[in-house]
């Protein structure tokens, strides 16, 4: 036999024949398997029906719900506790008469019960590179549809740039293309660079400026259609509006904080969203699932031994034992300080190192589909106000009425840059008010049509305190390995443990790397077995 | 009574009184109230139930729908004659069983039949400012979805750039932008323009740089996880791509042809599609219209009469003649020089000097949405081989198999800019191989993957010959006006009297355009009535 026909499995057992489970699996490690390619992983798992694994989870969010779909279907006797009254985690859709529990603020839902009238106050976007939380979606059946996110008919607004005017997006970007355009073309047309260009070169430069920025051909940006026509081009000829002052361009914020986020990775079109709402994904995965998971269960105590993992948790007021051969945990890194634990000081340390996130949104029932006679059918409007962001729904056009993001913070000013939990400290009905007032300033009239709103700082949600984790460059420089392999039989999971945080994909891909290392010790055991046997 | 209580129609009815019919109409347009706003006009037609007007509309395509809805709305007693044997001209969305009715080479749609499995031939987007397609969408009750336009994830591919290799549009776009970027950056710190920039507007323009390139704080592009990582982000840190060639990007075309399609007014995101095909638009007409169509029945004669049109047409080998008060006339305007007619010179010169579209599209039913493996859900792929574009359906993700437009080639060469009309030459089998080939160069195993195709050059499609119109601006300027206004009563219109040919909403704005015409004349020979009376 060579080292060509030795297989994975078998070069594995003779490892385990040698030097035992720990062996094996430093080996397997070391072999370097788990190069990460984007897409989701052939798990394959092995199936260990015989061998009677079990296996608790804690939190009922996606990677704990993607983990014991896994486990399932490989034998493993799952079970999930769950803090709150709820499953999804911050895959959470409202819809009436759904109860928001807010801290001190609990709310319910009184959007009108219909189909098209529901809020995604968490995971809202799948880009198409988000493989993993795709593949799910395909495997269960999650219908996906295309969903607006850039709209270049929604507006920029600042209270100190142009007046406070909102201004179409597409004017702004087309304006501020065309004079940056017009700089380069100057620069090239004078020569103005140290290293001299070839004349090829020089010359489709001059052309790309022209081109990038809707030049006119001496190089001169005078306006351009991108910003959509003052009036006519349909039935006359289409005027083109006057351009914005570049200076005034410049001295505006929406180039740092928004014109260019259809750019982006995660950002650009298309994005996908399943078909009446984010929270089908976990109800695609309940369907499937047998796992028992009990709610309103709080976990008290962790304790880790050789063989396996205790916990302890409080449901109806009674304490519960459960012991299992591995623990995977979703719960809040910053909650686990208040947990009783017997972890390592390191790894304690580790978990108590990550911030986290303090973003709020707010979901508003329009009366009228007002931003369609705006020529906004979905996207975003950008503004600098406190409300950072309004959404449009891009499903159920036409329909009378539509559920409107009014506000997106990010727990710090846009303009300051200084933290703000200001939102949070607001009741409900406050919230309302505010996110209308600084609304009006964007749309005549958005606050009329207000007729009720639902309210979702993360900061203050029931058994999450906060979303997504916050990791300074020293902090995942220190810890995120540590964290994201076990420690003994216990695996931090979740978005927060991945380097895609307030994303289900950052969820799948740790629970991904989670699966795939249990599997690999569990086949290390069993090797170990079999060559000890 | 004063001017200001003075009503239109009353004002109107003296002008009429005093100088007939031919002042009310001359003063009624003098009075430029049919300024263009972009809305659809409020047509509120005057309902001539009582004066039993007669109209012929030519031609069953969007403009001659829109008319009869709107004037059989308004009392009129309208009739549609259709050279073809279907309805919707230019919107056409080919369905399995469904005939092409190309000129020597009738095709067949041999698509499965399956309701996601359609291919919009001609009109296929919708952008939110068009407005009058869109109002009638929804006053019809069409449901709308968004599509996917401009996918980052798709491809640009030249056989003369990049050795040919396919490269995904977020790569090529993200380092045009930073090379670029980084030009500017050098040009404005050293200050190389002749009309220094205040201190201020320097510093923010260095800012402006580094934030629309990505740049480094120093102002240099090394790469952007715009353009995607080339591993990680999920599970372990992202890592960059190495950069393309800046010198490379200028040399290729793409910046030419499709870099910046998405920042244009028409086609920047987002765009909408009624769910289900473009011809629900018709069909939506259809199950308002009461007016009869007669199809099959190719016009013959036209003649303009004092009161009226004279109509020959023939259908089923047999001679018919209408006379109506009114002409709407949508047959494309090249064909006029084949129709027996007493049009005058001026009016018959300027139908004449349009040139007219020679766009050629293919669907392709393939066996498996590839595509979806390779992160593209939708949107375009954009290459100077002939075939132009692939687009890629966003609807029914997930499915097994999708109708791929396989080709989009304009009657001109991207690489020469020369006409060319080898794709209508050849057999509708030697189209398929054609793309399939082409496609190759994009994917692997493209071809491999198509089952059957159905291709659909316009300038062969019976009855059509062609689509949309070409206004060089001469021809423009000495005929638009005279085209788009009646000769007598006779109104030539469809999306060929617009400034927005090719498009639904060029025929919607020309229809509008001829509605309040008449609708102006007919009040005005009411007034004259009554004034006379």
């Amino acid at each position: 036999m060579n080292a060509k026909n030795l297989s994975r499995r078998r070069f594995l057992e003779l490892v385990g024949a040698a030097g035992g489970a720990t062996a094996v699996y430093q080996t397997s490690m070391a072999l370097g398997l788990m190069q990460e390619t984007g897409a989701p992983a052939n798990l394959d798992l092995l199936n260990v029906s015989r061998a009677k694994k079990t296996v608790v989870l804690l939190g009922a969010g996606i990677s704990t719900l993607n983990i014991a779909y896994e486990l399932e279907r490989a034998g493993y006797d799952c079970r999930i506790i769950e803090a709150s009254h709820r499953i999804g985690g911050r895959v959470l859709t409202l819809r009436s008469g759904d109860m928001v529990d807010e801290l001190g603020n609990k709310q319910i839902c009184r959007f009108d019960d219909e189909p098209h009238l529901y809020f995604n106050a968490g995971a809202a976007r799948i880009p198409g590179h988000h493989q993993r939380a795709l593949h799910y979606c395909k495997v269960l059946g999650v219908e996906l549809e295309i969903m607006a996110n850039d709209n270049r008919r929604a507006y920029t607004q600042e209270p100190d740039a142009f007046g406070g005017r909102p201004i179409q997006k597409r004017e702004y970007m087309a304006d501020a293309r065309g004079f940056m355009s017009e700089l380069v073309y100057k620069a090239v047309d004078k020569n103005a660079f140290d290293q001299p260009m070839s004349n090829e070169d020089r010359e489709r430069m001059l052309q790309f400026a022209i081109s990038f920025g809707d030049l006119d051909p001496n190089g001169l940006y005078k306006g351009s259609n991108r910003a959509g026509y003052a009036t006519g081009g349909f039935r006359k000829a289409g005027e083109l509006k006057g351009t914005l002052n570049f200076s005034e361009i410049l001295n505006s914020n929406f180039w740092r904080y928004g014109m260019h986020f259809a750019e982006t990775e995660d950002w650009a079109a298309p994005l996908m969203t399943p078909v009446g709402g984010m929270d089908n994904v976990v109800k695609a995965f309940l369907r499937k699932l047998r796992t028992p998971i009990t709610l309103n269960a709080q976990v008290q105590s962790i304790m880790l031994r050789d063989k396996g993992v205790d916990i302890v948790y409080n449901h109806k007021g009674k304490q519960h034992m459960i012991t299992a051969d591995y623990c995977f945990n979703s719960i809040p890194a910053h909650f686990i300080a208040g947990i009783h634990n017997n972890f390592p000081k390191d790894y304690a340390a580790g978990l108590a190192s990550l911030s986290r996130g303090h973003l709020s949104k707010i979901g508003l029932q329009m009366s009228k589909r007002f931003w369609e006679d705006e020529e906004i059918y979905g996207g975003i409007t950008s503004t600098s106000q406190e409300i950072g962001e309004i959404w449009y729904p891009s499903h159920g056009i036409f329909k009378q009425k539509g559920i409107v993001l009014g506000a997106y913070l990010f727990g710090f000013s846009r303009r300051t840059r200084a933290p703000s939990n200001f939102f949070e400290k607001m009741t409900p009905e406050e919230r309302i008010r505010f996110a209308g007032e600084q609304g009006n300033n964007i749309h005549k009239g958005y606050s009329s049509y207000i007729e009720n709103g639902v309210s979702i700082p993360w900061g203050r949600m029931n058994h999450m305190m906060g979303c997504g984790s916050g990791w300074t460059d020293e902090v995942r420089a220190q810890y995120f390995s540590r964290l994201q392999n076990p420690e003994g039989r216990h695996y931090m999971i979740g978005d927060q443990i991945s380097y895609h945080s307030s994303w289900q994909e950052g969820a799948f891909a740790s629970a991904e790397f989670a699966l795939q290392d249990l599997d690999k010790r569990v086949r290390a055991e069993m090797a170990a077995m079999t060559g000890a046997s």
